[in-house]
């Protein structure tokens, strides 16, 4: 018993998603069945690709959300379980399409579907998900939920242009990238959880705190993920370590490294993203700046900012074991860094 | 005058869509504007990328339709621009996606968005595009008219992994293509006619009448294209002659030609299409075969049948200037092929 405990306390330490899975099991379990049935298709090629991405095993994070935001707010219906498969299934969409965008091979430690099926059917299965996931969302018959998931459509594809047109771009400022981040990650967790409220015609402060909980974790969540491109292995990642490098990604650690390091050490940092000099040896190199000037401690630092500010979004509701797991999210995602 | 008369006398026979034009003149200006508008982002590259195919010149066929079905409907608000912007941006976003999928370089005549920002922007700006669309669907607040259009939206990417799955198949049989055309052409046609009576609240028949108007005009609108990519030159058709039998794609007076030739036919199709030996050479010997065979003919005899269901659906509804114009407009599109 006494190794139970201690895990426990450790686990409390650092914040755990297990309350919210707990909470939203059995809800889950019917966003997972309406996730393979609205992957469906007589086009066979359909539910290959979708489901090659849908069953390698992210978090849903995103759905429970929705999930448990609605029932916090006293919901009582079955609309949630649609708009959370709906916010999956824009989230599948948006990987789909990065990984063309980004020529990425390896997701979530698997072949990207790109690389097997090729960009042109991960485009089309993608634009498949989208127009699946808009029609449940008409099914729940809510147009302000519809609103905010839509404007989080645009806004999505607006932070990834954003970021494309910003692209091996080592001036972009801080304020930039966080505009970037907020758009292209952190808009849908805010849609995901601001429906909840909506459908359940909560007030409108429970509304806008949940709006904002997600916004900021959201922020936190790509912050942490920014610091761990640099700081994880494959396996927990489900990525390489310093793909971020490789592609000329411009985030966050290497942002702060750049604008604090010499002009020796930016002449470096030039090299490697807008000329595309990222071989081993310079990654070696980045992780050392990275660690001299603390960039991903402080990275990480900027998560546990967002952090708070959603942890003090939540505060003015009303207690409920989903806040209470809600609040344990935030440290969850950022202590995965460690 | 005797000349002006013998103009209009031909452009009768021929059907036209001035009519079209003239009747939405009003509300076209309108929904040119929304387009503007909504395509437009603090993101230069998302109106510079929208932009250059928005103002490409396409016929604006489809927001026409909407715009034509809610007035003979009786409609009388404004929701009909929007919707109209709303379909004009979902074809926008398929033909950005589809010049990915395709590895286009020529639309319209012009050199396609990926050619000169490449992939990543179309795939993103089509993305937003589609979340602008919905937006605005959202806004007229119809229920109904988001359903057919959330559903076309799926059908339409269903059609083109269809078409993706089935590509260089020689095999392909008349039905499958139909189906291919159906979902990636003709579903979009139908929704923008069938959107029109729903937000005026018209009566089911009504709805029922235009929305296989619309599927039966795409129908035979496709088949036309079809034909027009071996019989039309690059000015008139906006992209290069023989550009579908170079891309290796699969149409109708391909497939006639098929299944009308010899063995030995059938052998130089299959090694045209599946194995790529698609050079000036092979396309002449592939447009005389389609001649031999009467395949263009025919396919546009295949038009002729769609274009009469297509009139028939429309004869039961009550006679207005906007229903002669859109039995014009069946005659318009199957005689640009002249």
């Amino acid at each position: 018993m006494g190794v139970v405990l201690s895990l426990d306390e450790k686990k409390k330490h650092e914040g755990s998603i297990q309350p919210l899975i707990d909470l939203t099991k059995a809800d889950m379990g019917r966003v997972n069945e309406l996730i393979l049935s609205k992957a469906g298709s007589d086009v066979e090629m359909i539910p290959e690709v979708a489901n090659h991405l849908i069953s390698s095993g992210g978090k849903r994070l995103r759905p429970m959300l929705t999930l448990a935001s609605a029932r916090m707010c006293g919901y009582e219906g079955d609309g949630h379980v649609k708009l959370a498969t709906s916010v999956e299934f824009m989230h599948t969409a948006t990987l789909l399409h990065d990984d063309v965008v980004d020529e990425s091979d390896l997701r979530r430690g698997k072949s990207t579907a790109r690389m097997i099926w090729g960009n042109q059917a991960s485009v089309l299965v993608g634009d498949f998900l989208l127009g699946q996931a808009f029609k449940m969302m008409v099914d729940v018959g809510s147009l302000d939920a519809l609103d905010v998931l839509a404007t989080s459509a645009s806004i999505i594809a607006e932070g990834e242009v954003m970021q494309l047109a910003a692209a091996k771009n080592m001036e972009t400022t801080e304020d930039e990238y966080l505009a970037v981040i907020k758009a292209k990650t952190a808009a849908l967790f805010s849609a995901a959880a601001e429906v909840g409220p909506i459908i359940a015609a909560a007030p409108r402060a429970d509304r806008v705190a949940l709006r904002s909980y997600g916004l900021n974790l959201g922020l936190a969540f790509q912050l942490v993920d920014d610091a761990l491109d640099y700081g994880g292995s494959a396996q927990n990642l489900g990525k390489n370590v310093g793909d971020d490098f490789r592609e000329g990604k411009i985030t966050m650690p290497l942002l702060l490294s750049y604008r604090r390091g010499t002009a020796q050490e930016r002449a470096f940092w030039k090299k490697a993203i807008e000329d595309g000099a990222n071989d081993d040896a310079s990654l070696e190199k980045a992780i050392g700046l990275m660690t001299r000037y603390g960039s991903i401690a402080d990275t990480i630092q900027r998560a546990r900012h967002f952090g708070e500010i959603a942890r003090d979004a939540l505060a003015p509701l009303a207690a409920t074991p989903e806040k209470d797991a809600l609040v344990d999210v935030i440290d969850f995602c950022i202590s995965r860094v460690n």
